[in-house]
């Protein structure tokens, strides 16, 4: 089972899927977003992503994990507030025996499309298609979870 | 009890001081440095630093964390970096049930020396001054991590 993650402190998507290896399907088991507020310091929202996704793990028998992560910072304050959120999604990963493996934006449209300038609407039907649902996933932070969870199950090596 | 940390992904400075209230004096408990190897994958560093920091913390009976945290980045990489590490010690202060505060690097200058272009050295220099003592804190990280303790001490209202 893969946990597929969309990281940030005020949203991170998140994703479970498997793989059918008989009909070479993937099937989507479960999705959301884990929302915090400003209201809570950033210390309190770490540690609301961290049980969360802890409780998903543990609920759907995750094994491996795929974050996507940071290619680049266009601004260094929110980069600093995603890469916190990050490590500690990292840590939930590892504290809780899984493979952990991350994905930078353009391995994902790599992965989905095929061509790293893919827009975001390329990569959402691609999702979509491979899933075989003809409704989108909401909301976007739990469809880029997905994108990133397929990203993992095409690229790994098995 | 507080623990003073300066955050890095390759060193984590850590400071244990407390304060004696009749002697008007802050007094080190125990200082060091928790390193890692990039012969470690990011996610074992991060669990590394994490499990060593839930140590010290039952260890000395710490109640309060101070972090000094990242101003700016100038190198958006390494921001990244330490920014996951910083994710990870606010995520052992809240979990273990301490006050966790930060403060900028301008911060723990002005508290400690009052001007906020103090060179390292000055800063250091007040460390051991305050502390009363006369051989300096090796290494510079856990000087460091002396030094927001102190900020933090300094600043907090009690």
């Amino acid at each position: 089972m893969i946990l597929g993650i969309d990281p940030g402190l005020e949203n991170t998507g998140w994703a479970v899927t498997n793989y059918e290896l008989r009909i070479n399907n993937y099937e989507l088991k479960a999705s959301g977003v884990i929302l915090t507020t400003t209201k809570q310091k950033s210390a309190e929202r770490l540690v609301r992503i961290y049980n969360e996704l802890e409780e998903i793990t543990k609920k759907y028998k995750v094994t491996e994990m795929a974050i996507e992560t940071l290619f680049f910072a266009k601004n260094a304050k929110s980069a600093i507030k995603v890469s916190e959120a990050i490590g500690v999604i990292k840590l939930v990963g590892v504290k809780n025996g899984l493979e952990v493996a991350e994905y930078t934006p353009l391995q994902v449209k790599m992965a989905l499309v095929g061509y790293g300038r893919a827009e975001k609407e390329q990569v959402e039907t691609m999702v979509r298609s491979e899933l075989g649902q003809e409704e989108p996933i909401t909301p976007s932070h739990a469809s880029d979870a997905v994108a990133v969870a397929l990203t993992h199950g095409f690229t790994r090596k098995d």
